[in-house]
C-alpha cells in the first residue's frame, strides 16, 4: 500500500512528517510511504537515516499553503504545494490508497470536497478526531469542522460513518453513539436536533444511545457522539484547551513553594503519565470520513509519533473494507441534497 | 431591595436556597429575601437559625417544578410552584426588583421569556454565566442556552448586553468582547458568525476584539465571549466536565501509590486550593441579560454560599443603573423581529 505524506504545513514540519513517515514503514511491511514537498528539503531530512529506500519516494513539490491562505484560493492557485500535488496524486492513481496532512485544514478540506471522490451516498464527508477518555478508553467526534452547517441527514450519515470507523479501525464493538445536545431529554436543543434524535433512533444498524451533554464527553459512556462541525469544533477545542490550561496551571503553582516542588517530586512519575494521557498527539489525527480515498488530517503542531499515528489510522481505514459496509448502509436511506 | 429566592428545584434545596438567602443579608444592608415555597417546609429550615425576621419573608407555594418537566406545561400548570410565584411575583409589583433560582433551567428561560418583560429594544434575553481564567480573572460567555439558534443581530445585542454586564457588575474596564467561531479570521465559520463579525466591528459602543477560538477561553485574553446558546452551552460544560473528569483522574492516580499519596500529602493545600478555584459554586450563576427584572439562574448543584453569590449578582445588576443603558445603546441599532 503506497501513502502520500503532505511534508509541508504543519508547526513542525517536514521534520516531523518525515520521521513519522519512517516510523510507520515499522508498522505495515507492505507500506511505501510517497513523500510530497521541496525534494532538496526533503533529502535533506532523509540523509542519515535509516530506511529501505525501495519503501520511500519523494514527489517534488516546491510550494507550500500556509495556514493563513484563503483556502478556495490556495487549492485553486497553489497547484505545485505539497498538499495539492498529495491530492491530485490521490485522486488520479490508484497506485495511491490515502494521504495524510498536518497543514491547512481549510485548504485539506476544500482540495478533498473539490478532488476527491465520496462513497457513493454521502452528501458531505466529516471529520472524526479521538480523544482519550477517563477511564482508560476512546471516543470519537464526528464532526468537528468539515460543516459548519448541517441538516439532520448529514447527521444521521455522520453517526453512520463514525460508527463504522470506531467499529472497523479501533474494533469498537456496536459503538455507543450519542447525538450532542444541550440536554438528555429527546425534544432538547433545535428542529435538526430534534428530527436527528428520531432519525437516529430509526436507524438499527447504529446503536444510538441518546442525547449526550458536552460535560460527559470523556465519561467513558460513549464511543462517538455526533454534532454539527461548529459545535463539534467547540467541543474538541475546550476540551484539549482546558486540559492544557489546568496543565500549564498546575505547573504554576509547583513551583510556587518548596514544599509542592518536593511533592511533585514524588509525583513525577504520575505527573509525566497525565501529561502523556493528555497529549493529543499520542491519539493521531482527524479522519476525513466519506471520501472515496482516505484523508487524515493531523494536528498542526503535529510531531514524529503523531504522524506516525496517522499513517496508522490511514492505512487502517483502507485495509478495513469499511467503505464498502458504508456504501451499503447508506443506500438503505433515501437522503436529499439540502 | 427585595429579591425573590425560589427555594425548591434544585439538588440541595431548600436548604441550601434558604442558608445561601440569609448569608446574602450580611451582603447588604438594606436587603430583604422573599423566600417562595412550601411555607412548612421553609419554617422548618430557618427554625434556629439567627437572623433578623423583618428581613425574611416567605410566600407560600406547595408545588415544585421537576427538571424532568416539560417547560411550556410546567409554566402553564404549575402556577403555585415556588418557581412560577416567584415569578409572577416579580412581574406583578414593584415591591420586588430580582430573582434567584436553581430549578429546571427550561422552565425558568420560558417563565422569565413569557411572563418578565424585555429591556426596551432587546431581541432575546441570554444567560451570561462567568468562568474563572488561569489568570486569577473570570471570563463571561453569552448566550449558554436561552437561544439555541439565533442571528447576527441577537449576536450583537448579547455582545452589548454582556459587556455591560462586565462593566457595571464586574467593573471591568472596557471588556474585551471575542465571538465565538472555529478559527481567528473574519471569513471563519457560517454566514451568521461572518455577518456578527462585521456587525460587532461597526459597534463602537463595545470593545470587540475578534473571533475566539474555544481552546482560549480561559487565557485571560478575553473578558466576554458571545456564541449561540448551542455552542456557548457546550462551551461552558465541555469546560466544567473536563476540569471536573481531570481532578477526579489525578484524585484515582494519586491513590494509586503510596509514594503518590506522600506526594500529594506534601501537596494538599494546593490541591485544595485548585479545586477551590475551579468550583463552580465560586462563581455564582447565570444572569439572564435583557429582562426588565433581573433574573439568576444559580447550578442545579448550588450550595449555599453559590445562592449567596448569585444574591450579590442580582442586587449589584439591580443597583447599576445598567439597564438604562443597555436600553439606550440598543436603541442606537435598528434591529429586525426575525
Amino acid at each position: 500500500m503506497k501513502i502520500l505524506i503532505d511534508c509541508f504545513g504543519g508547526d513542525r514540519s517536514p521534520l516531523a512528517n518525515v520521521e513519522g513517515a519512517l516510523l510507520a514503514l515499522q508498522d505495515f511491511a507492505d507500506l511505501t510511504v510517497v513523500l510530497t514537498g521541496d525534494e532538496a528539503v526533503l533529502k535533506t531530512c532523509l540523509q542519515g537515516r535509516k530506511y529501505d529506500p525501495a519503501r520511500v519516494e519523494i514527489v517534488h513539490a516546491p510550494e507550500v499553503i500556509g495556514c493563513d491562505e484563503k483556502p478556495i484560493d490556495a487549492v485553486r492557485l497553489k497547484k505545485e504545494s505539497s498538499m495539492i500535488k498529495a491530492i491530485r496524486l490521490l485522486r488520479d492513481s490508484d497506485d495511491y490508497s490515502a494521504m495524510v496532512s498536518t497543514g491547512s485544514t481549510g485548504a485539506l478540506v476544500a482540495a478533498a470536497l473539490t478532488r476527491i471522490g465520496r462513497v457513493k451516498g454521502v452528501i458531505r464527508p466529516a471529520f472524526c478526531p479521538i480523544l482519550p477518555t477517563m477511564n482508560g478508553g476512546i471516543v470519537g467526534i464526528c464532526d468537528t469542522g468539515a460543516n459548519v452547517e448541517v441538516t439532520e441527514e448529514h447527521l444521521r450519515q455522520f453517526a453512520i460513518m463514525s460508527s463504522l470507523y470506531m467499529e472497523y479501525v479501533f474494533k469498537v464493538e456496536k459503538p455507543r453513539i450519542a447525538l450532542l445536545n444541550v440536554g438528555k431529554e429527546a425534544e432538547k436543543g433545535d428542529e435538526i436536533r430534534q428530527k436527528a434524535y428520531r432519525m437516529l433512533q430509526e436507524t438499527p444498524e447504529i446503536n444510538f444511545v441518546g442525547n449526550m451533554e458536552s460535560r460527559d464527553l470523556l465519561s467513558g459512556n460513549y464511543d462517538v457522539v455526533v454534532a454539527d462541525g461548529f459545535s463539534g469544533n467547540v467541543l474538541v477545542k475546550t476540551t484539549e484547551g482546558t486540559a492544557l490550561e489546568l496543565l500549564k496551571k498546575l505547573k504554576k503553582d509547583i513551583y510556587s513553594r518548596t514544599i509542592y516542588k518536593i511533592g511533585a517530586a514524588l509525583m513525577s512519575r504520575m505527573f509525566k503519565e497525565e501529561k502523556e494521557f493528555m497529549n493529543y498527539q499520542n491519539y493521531g489525527g482527524s479522519v476525513l470520513l466519506g471520501t472515496s480515498k482516505t484523508v487524515v488530517k493531523g494536528h498542526g503542531s503535529s510531531n514524529a509519533s503523531s504522524v506516525r499515528k496517522c499513517v496508522w489510522q490511514a492505512y487502517n481505514l483502507e485495509q478495513s473494507g469499511m467503505q464498502e459496509r458504508m456504501e451499503e448502509i447508506i443506500a438503505k436511506y433515501e437522503h436529499y441534497e439540502y
